[in-house]
């Protein structure tokens, strides 16, 4: 279903190969994404590099709330590879199975906090219109916490997962089966 | 005007400040974004990695053919630091003064060739309706000659500069004034 | 959360009560959207018999289809409840755990029959610019071997679900949280 | 015109046909919708059922107030029939030959009163944007004086009516020509 | 209710008085639209020097052809005073008491040629997106017969009434009651 | 280029020579426009008549404030020559060599004062969404000093370059080479 081939691991230049190796090791399979970028290597290593310096690096966003701002780009862009795929991820950092669901839909409806509908709402025009952004955009998230830094992390994280949800649009990245459960049914204690 | 406070060249990392100086020799000056994006080292090195490993490469676009992507691209998206900079470098790459404000005003009436305009016609739709693009998108960039490689680069140049612009736009990045006249004045014989 | 009091099953009139005890027999809960239109028992009336006019009738299209449209009709309006809720109804009926995720993100990626896409892509139009309609929408529904009679009842069930929609928005219903799993997991045989 | 054939009067069901009767004594003539719904018997009963419920209730709006709603949801839908059908209804309601026409064209000039255009703003959200509905499009209907089951009046026939509006442009449902002229001229005193 | 004050006959130059009193005997009453731009003398004189080098022109268009395209593009722009009054205009230059109402709401649907239709087709696309106009748009007006100084006429007339589409609703000009019902009621013979 | 034919200097009627001839002695070329509308004299007489009444008259607003409207109004319709060769008006008349483009891409983030963003806001209200232009509009307006008078004068102006911008983009007007660099340069001292 791919528009482009995607390689076979084997294939694929050592350092990449081992970046996806310790991702199957931790999520027991290899997302689409990981082989259909490996097309372009070059290009492999600077977006996981990007995404790498938004999503792992410390701040005042919790890794559910930078995972909420990707499902709701995702959602404003269709994006179907990255709604399923981050929606598992917000769920299991979230520890909320019905959240990534709700903010996927209509963020406003979303079971959050109203810090994190602010910080929704500032992703959105970001998202959607940029070019009105003005500082009347920023009092409201000064008013509920957030810093300046935060805020270059809620429009970078929006504008990183808008290149992602382009690439994957527009080349029918699919979805692994995997991801739709993820995160929904609670681990039994044993 | 900037938002976000920009580091002088002496306070950031060597590698950074490197990159920096190699711009500034080759283009006599340091454009704003170098210094943006270097508040932030790790994105400022993604960043510059992934614009590289889009606009450096070979392949079947020429460079100007890339930076009519680049400002037809930052026209949608209403970006003045990018329309200003990136036609600065069109109007150079193509050796034509005029190319760049008719691309970035409408690029349906600019003249360029038409295998140029269904470059641009893909792009504006995986800029502003990705969701959308499916195979019949493809059959006119195949009968004129661009490969399945040739439109990923036209697909993640388009995604890669719509990170841009909503950087650029979030931060109220302001372009240097030596982008505006340069490409515009035919160089005089000595 | 719902901005409407809802009534409670003992207050309501008997035959809504009957209808209610009915689904709770069959699904094992009630959905709020019997209890938030409970509050209105003369609407409730007319908008569960139209409802059963629509999804319960016989004609060319399947279960499945019907709540294809109702979940590509609720993802296009943003309604929460009735993606929540139809997707699980969608997932049970197509016998298949993926598909309502992907109807209502991008049906035009989704894991269906080119027949079905063909039929959502009138339902959106029916759905966003009705006023578009015209004689050319119905060919290629014509084509994949739909009758006069079953386009009635793509058009229906996207108008019926476009007011369901508007009424879920507007009173800020919420899903229970059963329909959230509901169709992911298959049963275990004993 | 209409894209399905609409039934003779001998050959609908009973109390269908008693309807119909009943509108055609009252108004000298049936108007279209009538015989093109009685194709579906099921939805037909349904339709006006759900018609009844909103329309001929009592309640804090008055019965021209409520046409105003169908005549400007009709108007955003841009549905022929409807505008041209109800706008009747709304100058006969209104004993104002020219209030339909000024809903129908753009609301925010027509000559009504600020409740009436803070009643017509809460309906044009409700018909546009659903799903951006919050707490605060409550706070200035309140101010007007609209009850809780007020708005869900407006709601209601907001939602409703453009499930109307969507049938009858998909089927092209024409406007019986007397409509045109219905509530323009005054009763001359005999 | 007009947002500027509406000089009085005897106080607008010599010309312009003669324009109007002219208006005068031939309607029975003064449009709103002389008295409202009469305010500006230099700006009346050439409003209505265009009005009258397009509307009273000789061509391929009728009389009746151009005001349907005056209605369309003001229902489009939803220009209250302009759809009133050119839909009065429109009755009478058709002798057709319906097809004002019809073009207004939606032209798809109204009960006009095919030809007009595309007439119409194109006149919206100049409307809404004049920067997509390119050669496919002219050849169905070619198919239909136009020629490409009738295609001109189409666009001027289109791009002066959105002139004065915004002209009228930012300056809240009324329609006068007389427009309502102008040609909806056949004159009856003596 | 241009779609229609563009008439000789000698073959035009004399007013229209003078008139073009002007231009040429001031500017030291004809712009195309002048050509181009000599097509249809009467057209061309009022096109420039009411051209001259909105630019050329006395008021509150500067020259220079008025070309920001044409240039900020021709940027949203995308119209190429209306963005080239008044960008290049604005230049000269605001002596600096880069608000052109900064108005033209984004007028928010041009370097221009509150109160010209202000006009431009409201321009671009009546340019894009003038139905919904209400006396809330009007408020901003006067508190930075616009009198009623001004803010017709903004209005007009949209309005009249909106019909500029439509006739120019359906009819493919070329703007001249050297509007590109007008005013970019300094003129040196001798």
């Amino acid at each position: 279903m791919n528009r482009y081939p995607m390689p076979e691991l084997k294939d694929v230049p050592e350092d990449i190969r081992q970046r996806i190796l310790e991702v199957q090791e931790k999520s027991g399979f290899v997302p689409n994404v990981f082989l259909a970028l490996a097309h372009r290597p070059a290009e492999f290593r600077a977006f996981f590099a990007y995404h790498d310096a938004l999503m792992e690096k410390e701040g005042g966003l919790t890794k559910a709330e930078r995972e909420m701002i990707v499902v709701a780009t995702s959602g404003a862009n269709q994006c179907q590879y990255c709604v399923v795929a981050h929606g598992a991820i917000l769920r299991i950092r979230a520890r909320n199975p019905l959240v990534a669901d709700q903010v996927a839909i209509n963020y406003r409806k979303a079971d959050i906090t109203p810090r994190q509908k602010a910080m929704l709402d500032f992703a959105m025009k970001v998202c959607l219109r940029s070019h009105e952004v003005d500082d009347a955009d920023f009092a409201p998230l000064h008013a509920h916490g957030f810093s300046d830094e935060d805020i270059w992390d809620i429009a970078a994280i929006t504008a990183f997962f808008g290149l992602s949800n382009r690439m994957a649009s527009f080349s029918n990245m699919q979805p692994n089966p995997e991801f739709y459960l993820m995160g929904r049914v609670p681990k039994q204690k044993k």
